[in-house]
């Protein structure tokens, strides 16, 4: 495949753009823009630039509901339930995190969860809302099924994603991850590379372990049996059941504290509905905020500077990779493949956008 | 191994006195007690009565403080950072998840840290002391440094488990793991029994796997290199760098957050000094309690009614063996080892506690 390099303001221009003319306000055609480009910006191509056609399909279809404003339904001084009313998820989320925060910043936690929302983008971009205040954030969503439970063969879990965020120097400690062993963008690379996947990954619709991205997609769509295994693989053995357990403290946080959607009735009948949550803590509540940033800041120093395995180079502390990336992208551009830009390209025809990149090969 | 089944009351009156005749308080005793008899109420071996032999040796050698009180050096309405002065875990733990559920009663979220403390025992004991309570329960620890980072070879983090319990019908929901792919436990058990380690587990001094036993825990010991892998193994393909990220969870939510040793500083010239977190949620924060119980409740059991793998017979949720082992070992008494049985013969004869234990085969 090959990529392109696309300065930073062009297709963020572009993107806001598009966002302006499908109804959005400037506000919200901002922000969904931002969450979408930390994406690129932070090198996880599967969840930026990439997922622009999926949007735009989504407000077309109605499954995003370019007018619904996401409404508060229940608040306490630290907490709050937000119904997003089928908003663009990175609208409701941005919501629900930002209240997460000033109620973080006035009672020393907050947590606000949401239902009835859509596709959010990446969970890490709601923790770092938290640690760009000096705050610990953490960010939770469920989504349609795709983890299939340790025994069993259909999926009833979502990818899961879950973030933690906490300032340290001279990079914020940002985890972000599915509590599945990989993503479905992963399964959809290797479907389009026609490669076998790795093994323990996925399984059949007889709960048998496959390496076949296409059938697995296929089956998933169709609710055939079979999906992605959580983090640990298919045993207890190889901790297949922790992963699995990490799946349903995101659906905890997410869809059971909401009331919304639990994954397995996510994405269905042209209706996402999946749920999220966002917990931000003030160090400041257990004693010196500085203090603490500084100890953080020197154990991920300890980890990254401590013997490395026979062959290999760096040991990264979370939050490294990404922080390297962002800073290649704003100097050189994001990266983005020639398939998203036909994507983009369309978007832009269909919109009546002046399609002008400058395409740095 | 022969394995003996002891009634509960029986162990517990015996344990019970042990603590009284070491110095403590018969509220304490009663503590300590509680926590290790419900890991092996839960069939737990490892964190139970088996661990009693340590905490003695500990006790003598003056790790755990008998005399010294926990105390809280930070508060607020929704906080506390505890000092354990090296008290026994349990009882700084329990005090802490105590202040946790009080605030979250008040404030709708409570979170309390402790720091200067001592292995405290399995940490779904004070997940559930929260559940109990029709709150949604967390709890984190650190520990001596067992699990390298991804393309280390160095340990530089705990076993560092998390446990969440959350209300639910017919049992509460209940997952409490280290975040390693095994605890130090098993490896124990594999070099007792002298038999290869199944794959992936642990990796040696060069940072290679291996599968033996004796040697990974003889160079934890002697810090020589090598340890135990993180949930999702040696490799980001496979999702190690996940496992490590939710071992810095519980890092932070411990041993960062109340200014505590780190991992890699624990476990050293006789002191434990790990560090604790305790967070207690209200669901009431977000809507109706019981209704979102019922909701939990549902989703769990359409997991285990959802179609199984070829093979198997059962899925189940988190917290589901626990409670079938609950009602096995209530009725049928504890299962303990022939060894475990001659270490609590040792101390009772140490004590001069009588010892009459009816042993049932």
């Amino acid at each position: 495949m090959s990529y392109y390099r696309i300065g930073y303001e062009e297709i963020r221009g572009l993107c806001r753009e598009s966002f302006l003319r499908t109804g959005f306000t400037r506000e919200e055609s901002e922000i969904i823009t931002d969450v979408i480009l930390l994406s690129d910006l932070y090198g996880i191509e599967s969840h930026g630039v990439q997922r622009m056609a999926m949007y735009h399909r989504g407000i077309k279809s109605g499954m995003m509901k370019v007018e619904n404003q996401p409404e508060v339904i229940f608040e306490t001084p630290v907490s709050a339930t937000i119904d997003a009313k089928s908003a663009m998820g990175q609208l409701a989320a941005h919501k629900g995190m930002e209240l997460a925060i000033e109620k973080a910043q006035k009672s020393g936690m907050g947590m606000v969860v949401v239902r009835n929302s859509n596709h959010f983008g990446i969970a890490g971009y709601y923790a770092k809302m938290a640690s760009d205040k000096g705050l610990l954030g953490l960010a939770f969503t469920n989504s349609g099924a795709i983890m299939v439970p340790t025994y069993g063969r259909m999926p009833m879990i979502g990818s899961n994603p879950i973030a933690l965020a906490m300032p340290a120097d001279p990079y914020d400690f940002l985890f972000d991850a599915s509590t599945t062993v990989v993503t479905h963008g992963k399964l959809e690379v290797y479907k389009k590379l026609d490669k076998p996947m790795p093994e323990g990954w996925t399984i059949d619709e007889n709960g048998e372990g496959t390496v076949e991205a296409a059938k697995v997609i296929d089956n998933i769509a169709g609710r055939k049996g079979g999906g992605i295994l959580p983090i640990g693989g298919s045993q207890e053995t190889s901790g297949g059941h922790k992963g699995y357990g990490y799946g349903m403290m995101a659906e905890i946080f997410s869809s059971i504290m909401s009331m919304g959607l639990t994954s397995n009735y996510c994405l269905r009948d042209g209706v996402d509905g999946c749920s999220h949550g966002f917990l931000a803590i003030d160090p400041g509540i257990f004693g010196d905020r500085e203090e603490i940033k500084k100890h953080l800041s020197a154990y991920l120093e300890e980890i990254r500077g401590s013997e490395k395995a026979e062959g290999a180079e760096r040991i990264y502390t979370h939050g490294e990779k990404e922080a390297e990336a962002l800073k290649d992208r704003m100097e050189k551009g994001i990266l983005l493949n020639g398939g998203t830009l036909e994507e983009i390209r369309d978007i832009c025809k269909e919109l009546d956008i002046d399609f002008k990149l400058p395409l740095k090969g």
